[in-house]
């Protein structure tokens, strides 16, 4: 019981959020710190990932103007698998990263997701994207052009794209990767990337992002010309034609802003900007290196505003300058337009951010009518009170007035095209009424045969990602008209986005026989039907174990249900009562023998399961190999039906089989091994002694899933609610896989593992094989989705392995496969690590917030807009990732096993190397967690400040890990060395018992 | 490649959200449902609570008005243990549910929550709190006094507490458990409930909600006193202490509004309201049943408003008003105030409803100085504007004017006491400037002695939940005062919330010892030291198993790093190479003798572990024994180190150690089973043969957790990397442990079974007893969180075993334990099930969600506002459950066991009772999980609609349950009994092999 007053004081002490209705507010001179909610850690992005459906059919994908697969690169994301997602994301839109940054996602893909159904709401899928681009552009990998476009025809074409923004940047992309060798961009200012480069604030689209995918541009061999403008003497659209061009695509956007006749002869002196002056002047003083690309290296200063800023129009654009003047010293901004709040067309996140976070002032119902200017400086506004009507039109109140004292006035209500000498530099190409060239909205083609537009100029979209859709359309009509095809008939196939991760070889060879890959469907649900194999191996799946087959003297009939959700709601994790398989031998026989036939590449081992009676397993083992199969695999595991005689939980019997099996068959066979014994790896030895080729391991492991509160268990059967053991799977069971896996792989070092038990990625796949096996099978993965992560898996196998080779530039830390080091952040967004006066680290919450935005003011005051920007990548640098050839990739064969050198016994384990953790205060979001579970559950060791709720590890640490297991924050807690000696507490006796 | 121009129009068909920008707008007349964006579903509630961290210290509990213990309730949600989540708020909270709804959390306990620091942002916490309150509220349990009340002294004297709203409910209830038997609240109204029934809108607080609360103040005997207004004739302070009362508790709110002259001669019938009267008109004619607990039932019309409104204030109530106004029939809400946006005083969520969802219009910047009538009519409002100075200061610019069409006028701008009649009945209490009464914040004692004050009338919160705290910091004054003592010294003892669940009996007696609950500490990090078993006593646990004792010729030193979390990242599961005790042998012995006798009524079971000798086991089981152990545990199966000596794998080793320590000791000994055998049952009975009392099962699960990408593991030590295998633990296990403890049960029905491995909750404790454990350890889920943990398993496993002797009430549908049967909703809120034209289910997107709003629309025009209200209970129905005796709950050793019947071997499952999967098409969010995985997982037996995205189970769905298994929402999917005759596919033969 604490009174009311009191805690109202209180409270302000653990506060993480500004107090509302405070007076001051912070100042954000020259703060162009990314501030987008939409930003993710690893972490974060993992979580995200993972809350994803990954839908069939997805309205998210059919909504978003590309096209992008966004479900698989999410589900790539979900499994560490952060270049497959970058390289589906740039396959359909070759600015991904630009566009994961400024996307009004709530308007496109994210209005679609099925998740707005559920209280969480839609995926950040903006937030996603940027984050796997963005690792990927740490990655340090080029583009290449893909090897299917060496046989293009007609490739020497000449292509020249007008204006180096989005739309040109894609264009250029797709014709790159379709094998065009001769493009050229030509553009006006001295570097590229159009308004992403010059409209964008630092905050929402930091440079480096923008010349990152100008440079996956230039890897694909585009020419770039700078400082050639539209409308100048060298530039027209004649000129390109009768230079010979045969195919020009216009791509410059719209280079003025819509004005009133009263801002005519306002200057930037007086306090006048449009957003189309006032953004790239911002832009030049607060990106460094934005004339990296250029020849004189200059650097301009952010302009200068003071007092009240007032900003004239409510699209993204109006919010955009609205944001830049406070950094640019405003003390008050104001937003006004004619219509009502409910009305305003910039998205809801741009106008929060803009209110909430940053105090922007809205003024609703206003027409501008007069600025007011004394001594060549404007002193204020004059507007019009506009009223709404019934209908919800716009009806001006001429006799009501409303003046606004204001010093600055940016006008940013939209662009066109003003200036007559771009119109005649067009010509012939035809303009409509709100100068936008007329282009067939399908084609993009416009009344000038070679000649295609898109983008902001040809008025279909009003977005980045919209008119870098309108590049990829018109890259299909241009290679459709220089490959001699009719326009807008079938869309032309667009290669993928192509690296050099993309040549990995990730096949294997095992027993003589050669597999594309190491990943094949286990036999299991997926293997029900042939026409299920069938499909699987069309998405690519390296081979398929078929659903275990039994001679029809012992066909089964399965219960319902059957398969079921793990009680622990964990993704991927099942458990089944389910039997072999329920069809007739022949089926299989015949389906086998079809399936190699039209699938030669693809490998399939019949499952098979008889009684222990030598004359079935002849049987049916030589029916299984005549049809063809490649490999048998004998099932002696199965937890359910013929599982229950144990015929895999006994060495005689196990080695009997196999023995029958081998006279019997010529063909490689694998004994599929349960884990429920005491000794896995005996087992495995008398499938060895009796000459099998290897095993799978593991099956399923023996399990009661769930009890109701009622007692009831789930799955249960009939009335009477009966349930039998079934075989857990999937993902939990993963670390008893590995176990046995390399526990086989020790002691039998010469046979084949097929590992099977919880891969659910490449990533996992890449432990299965370290660990010894040489295969994988899948299952709950798949149940899980579908057998589309097939591609998913492959892609990431390759990164793994290229990477591997070819580490990225690390700044001294480490990557962790595909995982990047994590830089210092909060919230995802990277922070100072600012102290207090006793140097200790300033907090997040209460007093310290306070005195921490102080701090960062007079950081930014101080030293300028781009002091915590990293150092652009030098000429010779971007050179260098596009010259150096990496290093060949190891392969599979070679991995296998690698981590069983580091396996051993508890006694081998060295008692002296002793660690300690170590909390980064920075990270550290002062939940506690280390200190209870240390408190409770560990040595006491940890300390938790009741005033700043700061954990601090005291030297009786003995680095048993829990604090680090249950830190919630990826890298805020590692373990280090232990520098103190390590005194073993054998605890006081005859003392109070404690 | 899909040109820009065709997304645009395809995205209209997947969209989840009304596009923007469109003209016409949902009308709302009549529709108060819920669209509180916090209100969750059990299965949102889950994920959420999952997601909290429940902090050390947590800050979101000091930043409560009344102190909720947070972070323990949402750790009971996550469990399942909505009970106990209750039991929580409304032990601080009597107004839990209520506040739940209406809480501006952002500024109190959100404002503080550490997630503030991730991306993921802070916890929900008002709908968590509101999802367990009002589950609770579904279970139709009563609250009782606490038995500790019996003893008060001075229980007869007489308090009498003014006004029926929250401050005086909560302080009549804290008094009420405090044991004083004679409290009546007056109320001047005919119902009880004050502001939280007059002034907010049913669609953010339902009546049933404060109806329901006001029971449970009357359920401790509260008299409530109807029609007495503080001031009229029968009423004053004066009076009251005449009438010889001995405590008197003011708290009636602020009942006039603050007003404008311009107002003064205003009525309804012109057009103008202010909050005070409008809101409490809008609840009579929206809240069904609004009277039910007063005698002449009538119910009012909602006011009929049209044409354009303006609301005058910013605060919460401006914004409640506009909502009502739409509600009332408004075509467009104007909300005018005298400051900029930025400055608005009602919650960001408020502001971001009305003016996101609802389209109101705010109008910043605007002093109110007219209201035009005509002809009796309002017709207009005129304003002057406002301008912000640089300091923030608001001035009036005389000159400029603006004018408002408009029809209604409501003013919002706050309360206060403006009339003097209530002033008088105030006297001899004094009253300050602001017309409020003048209090000690400390104490709630106004000048007048026996009189305290609390709430809006004291000023110094403005919140509900203010008002509730002030109502229990009084209730501790006024009891102070009654008990002699004098105010404002140590806050007192309040008693718990506490129910007839609480008096639920779960002890258990085992092997002739008496345990309090069946919840003990397993041998484990918990145990590292005897002053961790002494927390974990005094915070409830009944027992505790030492780290295991070894003697000191085999001392053991442990390697670091250690204990890890789960590679799946699964919240509760571990992996650990740790050793047994580091401690020496002596020292436990002391500890337990001290521990034994400051702690008599709880367990200790000393673990010991010996090598394979006669000699050693006697010596140690001897000395175990003799310092006062209640039973000993036989630790066999550690996984590292002896563990590799593999002595609980072989039944003869089992049965000659304990044959050992049975001739060496008479107390009870158990014998902890290692899963990592072929047939644990075997060992189990080894064990029996030896004459152990019983079993543990199970120990750890040997497993390699983890290899990075560069096949190094996790853990890995020193230099070299160097792991070995360890122990899984923790829920994932679960299924392990559940096989492996109902086997035993099943075959050895007279032993004790000591369960753990993945017990997490009460729920999951249950699971364990009903599959025949007598007793659960507990490790993981300590690690996890803390020894507080005890509370939560107690209180479920109590509700769990109340609730089976007696069923809530449940509209047909079965609660499975803590949880309620679902309803149908989208994103938590309930839905109708509309039906188009053809009698399908109107989906949730595209035309489908146009449909719908047009529906909506029309039904409640038709309809009326309460016609998806349920029917308020009657007087009967309420008193039934204030008198009815609640059924004996069973004892746990009944339950022992109850699944067991349920198990049984794979043949006796009857393979005629099918089951097939039924899709609730108005639950279902189209996300197509369940249709993927039924196709390549499945038996192809789901059709999706690739229209309209709904998945249809044709007639060959052979009940595996992988949809439902699959399916992300609750109850969307369930199996029921097929119907048409089940056909096995045995496969067609020789045909395409398809």
């Amino acid at each position: 019981m604490v009174p009311t007053a009191q805690v109202k004081e209180e409270r302000k002490f653990w506060m993480r959020v500004r107090e509302r209705g405070l007076k001051e507010r912070p100042s954000l001179l020259n703060n162009f710190e990314d501030v987008k909610e939409s930003t993710l850690s690893e972490r974060a992005a993992l979580k995200e990932a993972a809350r994803c459906l990954k839908c069939a059919d997805a309205p998210c994908q059919k909504a978003c103007p590309t096209q992008i697969d966004i479900a698989h690169f999410i589900g790539c994301i979900a499994s560490k698998n952060y270049y497959g997602a970058a390289k589906a994301i740039f396959s359909d839109n070759p600015l991904g990263l630009t566009c994961g940054m400024v996307c009004p996602t709530s308007d496109l893909c994210q209005s679609s997701c099925n998740l707005h159904a559920t209280e969480e709401g839609p995926i950040n899928i903006g937030g996603l994207q940027q984050f796997a681009t963005n690792v990927f552009r740490r990655m340090g990998v080029r583009q290449v052009v893909p090897p299917e476009a060496k046989n293009l025809k007609n490739a020497n074409k000449k292509i020249a794209l007008v204006g180096g923004g989005p739309t040109s940047l894609s264009c250029a992309t797709f014709l790159g990767r379709l094998g065009y060798k001769d493009i050229t961009i030509y553009e006006e200012n001295e570097y590229a990337g159009g308004l992403a480069a010059l409209e964008f604030p630092q905050f929402r689209l930091p440079l480096e992002a923008v010349n990152f995918e100008v440079n996956l541009v230039r890897h694909l061999g585009v020419q770039f010309k700078n400082g050639m403008k539209l409308g100048s003497e060298d530039l027209n659209v004649q000129k390109l034609l009768m230079e010979g061009f045969d195919a020009v695509y216009l791509g410059i956007g719209l280079p003025d802003p819509v004005s009133l006749p009263i801002f005519q002869d306002l200057t930037a002196q007086m306090g006048y900007y449009s957003s189309k002056t006032f953004l790239p002047r911002v832009s030049s003083g607060s990106k460094l290196g934005f004339c990296a690309g250029c020849k004189k290296k200059k650097f301009f200063e952010l302009p200068k505003l003071d007092g009240n800023v007032v900003v004239i129009g409510a699209e993204g654009g109006a919010f955009a300058c609205a944001r830049c003047a406070l950094r640019c010293g405003a003390k008050r901004v104001y937003v006004a337009f004619l219509h009502g709040t409910s009305d305003i067309f910039a998205t809801p996140e741009q106008v929060r951010q803009a209110t909430e976070k940053e105090y922007v002032e809205l003024l609703p119902y206003l027409m501008p009518t007069k600025v007011v200017v004394r001594d060549g400086k404007i002193e204020g506004m004059e507007f019009h009170r506009t009223i709404q009507t019934e209908e919800g039109n716009i009806e001006i109140v001429e006799d009501e007035k409303m003046s606004l004292q204001v010093d600055y006035v940016i006008s940013a209500f939209g662009s066109t095209v003003a200036n007559n000498q771009l119109k005649k530099a067009l010509y012939p190409v035809e303009i409509d009424e709100r100068s936008r060239v007329k282009v067939d909205p399908k084609t993009l083609a416009t009344n000038v045969p070679r000649v295609f537009c898109g983008g902001d100029l040809a008025g279909i979209g009003h977005t980045v990602v919209e008119a870098v859709n309108d590049g990829k359309v018109a890259a299909c009509s241009i290679h459709c008209m220089l490959q001699g095809k009719k326009l807008g008939m079938e869309p032309a196939e667009l290669p993928l986005f192509h690296t050099e991760i993309d040549e990995v070889d990730i096949s294997v060879e095992v027993n003589g026989l050669k597999y594309l890959n190491p990943f094949g469907l286990a036999s299991a649900p997926s293997t029900t039907s042939a026409a299920m194999c069938r499909r699987a191996f069309e998405d690519g799946w390296g081979f398929a174990v078929t659903k275990t087959v039994v001679l029809d003297r012992d066909e089964v009939t399965n219960v319902s249900p059957r398969i079921v959700r793990g009680s622990t709601h964990h993704q991927g994790s099942f458990m089944n009562i389910e039997l072999v398989s329920e069809k007739k031998a022949d089926y299989w026989f015949c389906a086998i023998s079809q399936l190699k036939k039209d699938f030669p590449m693809h490998r399939i081992i019949c499952s098979i399961m008889c009684d222990y009676r030598e004359a079935d397993w002849v049987e049916l083992a030589t029916l299984a190999a005549n049809c063809g199969s490649d490999a048998l695999e004998l099932n002696l595991s199965c937890p359910n039906g013929m599982a229950e005689k144990g015929l895999g939980q006994d060495p005689k019997i196990v080695a009997d089989i196999c023995r029958w099996v081998r006279g019997a068959i010529k063909i490689p066979f694998y004994v599929k091994l349960t884990p429920n014994v005491t000794d896995i790896v005996e087992i495995a030895k008398a499938a060895v002694d009796g000459k099998a080729n290897g095993v799978t391991a593991i099956n399923t492991v023996s399990s009661l899933m769930d009890l109701r509160a009622d007692g009831t268990p789930w799955p249960a059967v009939g009335a009477e609610q009966l349930t039998s053991y079934g075989g857990l799977s999937g993902s939990v069971i993963r670390p008893l896989a590995l176990r046995a896996i390399s526990a086989i792989a020790k002691k039998l070092q010469n046979i084949a593992i097929l590992g099977t038990g919880g891969v659910e990625s490449g990533e996992t796949a890449l432990q299965f094989i370290h660990a010894g096996a040489s295969l994988v099978q899948i299952s709950s993965a798949i149940q899980n989705q579908n057998f589309a992560i097939i591609e998913d898996y492959c892609s990431s196998l390759r990164a793994l392995l290229y990477l591997k080779a070819n580490p990225p530039p690390n700044d001294g830390h480490l990557w962790d496969g595909q995982s990047l080091p994590q830089p210092l952040h909060q919230r995802g967004k990277p922070i100072l690590p600012l102290r207090n006066s006793r140097n200790q680290p300033l907090g997040f919450f209460g007093a310290d917030l306070c005195k921490r935005e102080l701090c960062i003011e007079q950081l930014y005051e101080k030293c300028g807009s781009t002091f915590t920007q990293p150092d652009p990548p030098t000429e010779e640098q971007q050179l260098a990732v596009m010259c150096t050839k990496p290093k060949p990739a190891s392969s599979l064969a070679k991995l296998r096993g690698a981590a069983l050198k580091h396996i051993g016994s508890f006694k081998a384990l060295d008692v002296k190397q002793q660690q300690v953790a170590l909390i980064n205060e920075d990270l550290c979001i002062n939940c506690g967690k280390c200190y209870m579970t240390c408190c409770d559950a560990g040595y006491q060791a940890i300390t938790f400040d009741k005033d700043n709720h700061k954990p601090l590890v005291g030297d009786n640490c003995t680095g048993c890990c829990l604090c680090h297991s249950v830190c919630p924050i990826i890298d805020c807690i590692s373990m280090v060395p232990k520098k103190i000696p390590h005194v073993v507490d054998r605890g006081p006796i005859e003392q109070t018992g404690d």
